[in-house]
């Protein structure tokens, strides 16, 4: 007899809110990368999914609003990416389905890497106005990661929806926990 | 005080259990999508989001293994299409993020309309080994609903990662809810 739940839930690792409440807020986003590029290497360490984390600040003040992690191997989900994650909870934490309301103070979805193709159709959804990221799709891919199918320009796909794009950012930061997993990928398994 | 939540949930409509328990498997795929169709008109109906569904088969058997409808407006978060929510669920039912284990039966995606960028990103990292569609893309974007940027021939970048693509299945009933929703639009916000 087919059972349908009533709900379903997916936890965050206990780490990540000690982890969120070490984050000093501020206005460089190169600061606010490195906090986003030390939770993906945290994520490694304390295995709870691939190397990648991103999230959601207040582009004006800085404000830390969501952290997310890859949790696809630990919570069992493939859609759990760090970029859906953090959207995830932003949403739940402000009630709105769109990060781009007017009511909202403008928000940004900062990850440590180029989003896959999954992440970047997201994107638009979830109403962020700025997206900055770290590693490149080709870094991400060197080491083993699909990143699925992708419109040619993809920078150009969201800056035409409004929503500007920083690329590059930490690149060599982001790198370094990607050349780390690349290390023990032979114990790993995502 | 920046707080991050323990766990991040999200209900699925009452109606949907009840709903899911009328469905009488079947191994023709026409019945399956009529289904799934029926379940679109019915999330409608019954407001708790867009008329989308899909749902997750045992192919060789034609059994239920999950149905999911867009629950974006109800519970908020606007990565929950149809086809996420189906792949969710099916995904903590089975106890696995690969839906393309070895362990587990073939499994298809059965979606009332064409996947927008995001879900057919989503496809796969899901595990699923073959997907049937309804709605063209183009017929979506008739009634006001934006799509995404997607790869030139989806179809084709599915089938380039052995995944099976069935078009246009009983897309003249799946069009039919789209027109009773167009004829609803002004009074609705997805």
């Amino acid at each position: 007899m087919f059972q349908q739940p009533a709900s379903i839930c997916f936890d965050l690792p206990e780490w990540l809110r000690k982890f969120s409440e070490g984050y000093q807020p501020s206005l460089d986003l190169r600061q606010r990368m490195q906090f986003v590029i030390a939770a993906s290497l945290k994520n490694l360490e304390m295995d709870s999914g691939g190397p990648f984390a991103a999230a959601i600040f207040e582009r004006g003040s800085g404000n830390l609003v969501a952290l997310g992690v890859n949790l696809v191997t630990s919570q069992g989900m493939s859609m759990l990416h760090a970029e859906i994650v953090a959207m995830a909870v932003a949403q739940r934490k402000l009630g709105s389905y769109d990060l781009g309301a007017e009511s909202l103070p403008e928000l940004e979805l900062v990850s440590s890497a180029e989003p896959c193709s999954m992440c970047l159709g997201a994107i638009p959804w979830s109403g962020v106005r700025h997206v900055a990221v770290s590693a490149r799709d080709q870094d991400v891919r060197d080491i083993g990661f699909d990143e699925g199918a992708k419109p040619e320009n993809w920078i150009k796909s969201l800056q035409q929806r409004g929503i500007e794009v920083s690329a590059d950012v930490e690149r060599e930061s982001a790198c370094a926990v990607l050349q780390r997993t690349q290390a023990e990928l032979p114990f790993r398994k995502y």
